[in-house]
């Protein structure tokens, strides 16, 4: 039995994580329709919906970035999901490892793994 | 220097996960306001804002189940916030340690570590 998530309808959103399975780094953050649940579970890649585009995405379509999904989690009131991925490369646009890379002071604390130059530019 | 927060005003609500700092385990996610973040800073104790009762409110103060924030990170947009807690008894209300307890496809995974009913009722 599927866990009836919290959409409010095909054009709602909901708030995931993306974990790293192996390390249990928190990757990224980011937003899924109830389209992009379904592209990940038919593919077992992460797929998510950028709300500045307005459109669905593939996690590393563009940087090869991708995350395959081992499970998808959802939370008490199925209004947030948990994606636990394989992260190909890094998850942040950045070239960290991480989004969540600085501390609130700006301290950089993560792991650059990447250029972003030579992946995006 | 503090990390510019992207908060659109003093109501503005931004995702944060909770993540244990000890085990890595994705313990919650939940919404902040500005607010939310100060008081966190504050006291070291995790304050969030609730949606559904329009409330700033800190985490276990029912409960007992506090947060004690080692850390905060911001990601690279600065639109969400990772809290690094050590967190007392378990997250959830449910009872579980974690509010990702379940797969989407409704398998409980995680563990139930207090009886809600001793604790809330």
């Amino acid at each position: 039995m599927s866990v009836d998530l919290a959409f409010e309808g095909p054009d709602d959103l909901l708030p995931t994580v993306a974990q790293d399975a192996e390390t249990g780094e928190v990757l990224m953050l980011a937003y899924v329709s109830p389209g992009a649940v379904e592209r990940t579970r038919e593919t077992g890649r992460a797929h998510y919906y950028s709300r500045s585009r307005d459109e669905l995405w593939e996690k590393g379509a563009t940087s090869g970035n991708v995350q395959r999904v081992e499970e998808v989690r959802v939370d008490c009131d199925a209004d947030a999901l948990l994606y636990l991925v394989r992260q190909e490369g890094g998850a942040c646009h950045t070239g960290h490892e991480s989004c969540f890379y600085r501390t609130i002071d700006g301290e950089e604390v993560g792991e650059r793994v990447f250029d972003p130059d030579e992946v995006y530019g």
